[in-house]
């Protein structure tokens, strides 16, 4: 009965409400007849279930959180919200495919700036293949997150009419240095980019609106900060935190829309009564990095 | 001139005032021709500079500590006081060797209980050689290290005139998995330990005591945990915090002595303006597991 129930709402689904996202950063892509996450214009994000246990992990993860009491509303609102999962076209024509259904967390956003940053030094867990340790790794001392305890995994800043949208190549993502982190991250809240590749030192017009303030990044991160001090039912292996804002939004004088989201749980594990150090950690040299950016423009400006 | 007064220095102190320290729990010990620390009868730990380079990283690392003005009376107290480098008859016999002039942290304590806990789910660092970062990984793993984001190195745990000291072989110490950790930190504050190795539950009947407080180990931990969210001077690699204090102290209803050290510094690094995420996620798991078993016994009490 489920079943017809769930193919009668997915035959009056018209496929061209489904599109790809225009804000995705990182992960996997549904462009040229790959396999990747859909949105429709009702605000979800269609994240196809993988056919190893990532898809059956990231599943269980939402399952567990979206019915966990303890979690206050105050927290889930840095977790996307949760919507079940529902069979539809997978974007690599291969046919049906179960998705999580997920709040498309940039939905109506108008030129959104998005910054996907992976936490924790280590991505891998105890629990994991030696292979897949061995790989992750290689990786964690490739990039910067055994330095930084975070990488960058991919971003798009919004430079203005003229210039769009400054969105590196994965490849040069991947190749970010300590230097470029700050780089990027004062560049993530600035003004002058109408050359958008350019090397100019980065203004931080917006650090105060974007970053600062009641409400602003820097808030939301240490709001999380506490969370994580306290928090040992998960620990949240290789997930990125997402941050968004209008810059448009902040030009008219209006709020930024700032918003800080937690993605990515396929690889969750449970916290045992130990807190995510790892996670925490990580979240700790992000919000040094940020506050150093927000302590350094207010020095500016008065 | 300056080497002629250190061996002036060397010659007029009497060896017999150096001995093997009695509270020593982790690390190389100066017993059976060993080369080991020595103490004084004033107060003084001698350590021995290792022939390869941690020594002298660890003697860069007091000097540079030492000097920097902007590391407050309030920090300093968490690390031994440095008196400089002094030339000694080594502990194994092999004749004048420079030592490294610390304060002895548990100098005139009468039967203190001390815990060696090293911090960090990682011990090796990026810039180390291939060979040591897979020993230090293997190690990581096999113990509560990478679990728990640090590990007991060592401990004595004074159980009363009777039972004298709880003083687990090396093998069982590197063996403890997370319940014995939780065990052992319970085990530490507790009273009915006169059948020292005994299973019984641990009373923790010395929690609020010697954890709790103003001036407890928590909040001087949590004091350490303040400057570790700021500061991007150094990475503590592989460092230990010693918690120690006197049962009897508290027995007769004087304060407990509880004090918290950081020692070893023979793998600090540079922090090159990014915090020690490492440590500092560590060190906010200990916390957790501290206040815990203080909340636990709060609740017991009220």
């Amino acid at each position: 009965m489920h079943l017809n129930y769930q193919l009668l709402i997915d035959a009056l689904r018209v496929p061209n409400m489904f599109k790809v996202p225009d804000h995705q950063v990182a992960g996997h892509e549904a462009r040229d007849g790959k396999l990747g996450p859909l949105v429709d214009d009702l605000g979800c994000f269609y994240k196809p279930l993988q056919d190893d246990d990532r898809g059956s992990k990231e599943l269980a993860f939402y399952t567990k959180f979206s019915s966990m009491p303890e979690i206050t509303s105050h927290i889930r609102r840095f977790f996307p919200t949760f919507h079940g999962v529902q069979t539809l076209a997978a974007s690599d024509g291969s046919g049906p495919r179960p998705h999580l259904v997920l709040q498309d967390v940039v939905f109506g956003r108008v030129n959104p700036s998005v910054v996907d940053i992976k936490i924790g030094s280590r991505t891998w867990y105890p629990q994991a293949s030696e292979d897949y340790v061995n790989r992750c790794l290689k990786k964690d001392r490739e990039t910067t997150s055994l330095l930084l305890g975070f990488r960058i995994s991919g971003l798009k800043i919004y430079g203005g009419d003229r210039s769009g949208f400054w969105k590196p190549e994965k490849k040069v993502v991947q190749s970010f240095t300590l230097q470029d982190v700050r780089f990027v991250l004062r560049k993530f809240v600035s003004c002058n980019l109408e050359t958008p590749d350019s090397v100019t030192d980065p203004d931080c017009s917006f650090a105060s609106a974007v970053y600062g303030g009641t409400g602003g990044i820097l808030s939301q991160l240490l709001e999380l900060k506490e969370w994580f001090e306290d928090q040992t039912m998960f620990h949240f292996n290789s997930c990125s935190v997402l941050m968004v804002y209008e810059k448009e939004s902040v030009l008219r004088g209006e709020t930024s829309g700032a918003e800080v989201k937690l993605i990515d749980f396929a690889h969750v594990t449970e916290g045992d009564g130990v807190i995510d150090h790892n996670f925490l950690g990580g979240l700790c040299s992000l919000i040094k990095f940020i506050s150093d950016i927000v302590n350094d423009t207010e020095k500016c400006w008065n």
